[in-house]
């Protein structure tokens, strides 16, 4: 993990709405709520997660394909997120990938959780694609890597 | 499915402490709290699942071993819960499983969820003993018979 | 929790396909797996839970609103399922309300898991609606009643 | 958030055992698995959060108390994870919190997730302590901030 690609918390927060960024709707469940009646911190992950099937099935690599294939996988290395504003039951969301910075094996997404026109969370992960013979870092496969190509860089 | 076993609620909310039931202690976590601010009611299916784990691992069948031997499954066939009370965070629970009830493939448990003496719901699960080569139902492997022979019965 | 009421599994896996039926499209998700390889059992009441809540908002009666409002509450006393078959990471799902019986303070749901036209599971809830006053049943407010008669029956 | 603290993931990973940490053994569960078949990348944010909890009960501070007392929250402002080992089901854990920043208002933890002596994957929480008056940086709660200040430090 040397040299740790990270998007500024602030550049990410404050990203412009690009029409090559990829949205998903949806809603703050109620099984999303914690303790202190706001949503769970670690399920703002689940929401990036979602998302980022969302987008490999719009690019025609969806992830149990992927998986029943066999070929390659690309385990998360490296996540951070930083919290602006708290989320409650029934907020309508977007998810947006709005941001990627591509380095061989490695893919780092930059996500954006927004609430009516604002930023509440922000949230980056680094995927390293490896190949499921040895679990040693391997290309991006060409045709996901032309789509990945075309979100947002920083 | 034809002839399901049920263990009645009643009888399984008052089965008596005996020496011979399997119990596991544990609290109500932050993350389990709903937007309504008790436990999320599909919760308890997580306490009764992770202490039938532990029941398995201490009858010398633990399902990581079972799961890599690839011999045998048994998956839930059918799951009932009642609710008689609900359960806030923090929460010093027992979950038990308090009696059993074989029939060929099929195992009953039943579990209650017990707060300073009183249960505050009961759940009972049946699993489908099968074989991992047809996924046809198989006979409970006998050193896993015997244990769950020793289980209190209705 | 006196006679409660149960819609036979059968019945309600068989339940015709009906347009008063409420329905909600979903997919099983990457974490909604377990070490079996399947979704995990108790996932289907996550499923259940979240289309009963958008249930609630297409009636007007949206839950986060009728938590803030803090005049009723209808805590779910009685759960099950029957499990048919499993399901994988992908499937495209149905999420059914496809029946409903009405019983003074209590209303119990009948829903299907459907994946490529097949009942996967069923699932039913009795929820007991209570004032939030002293928590007693209270009777079913009506502009929700008049909503949740016009579901179908057994 | 204007310079945030950071461990260097690698002094995290490598900090020694120390008997003044705060450890909580524990497994990873049955339903913790992904489709990729280990543990889903968000769950360890589980295990720290848990073992935090731990950490205030013993300290006199426990959350529940916390919560209902309504003087103080301390809500997570940033969140990372490093991942150098997948974990798989069964393995035996033992979640550490090995590390301890203070800075006014702000408090980084650092966590270790260690198995069979190795350290599996770090993870770093910065809470921001509040007033639940009007949810500003407040001072940390002196009798917490003498046990927080015991443990290690970087």
């Amino acid at each position: 993990m040397s040299e740790l690609f990270r998007f500024p918390a602030r550049a990410l927060r404050d990203a412009a709405t690009d029409s090559r960024a990829f949205r998903v709707s949806r809603q703050v469940r109620f099984h999303d709520i914690d303790a202190a009646g706001i949503a769970y911190f670690a399920r703002v992950l689940d929401y990036v997660h979602d998302t980022y099937c969302s987008y490999l099935e719009s690019t025609g690599h969806g992830l149990p394909q992927v998986l029943s294939d066999g070929e390659w996988a690309a385990p998360i290395g490296h996540v951070e997120v930083d919290y602006f504003a708290p989320l409650a039951f029934g907020d309508a969301l977007e998810v947006v990938i709005a941001l990627a910075h591509l380095d061989g094996s490695r893919l780092t997404l930059g996500h954006q959780i927004v609430r009516q026109g604002k930023v509440a969370c922000v949230v980056q992960t680094t995927h390293v694609f490896v190949s499921r013979r040895d679990f040693r870092p391997t290309s991006i496969p060409a045709g996901l890597l032309q789509h990945l190509e075309r979100l947002p860089k920083a």
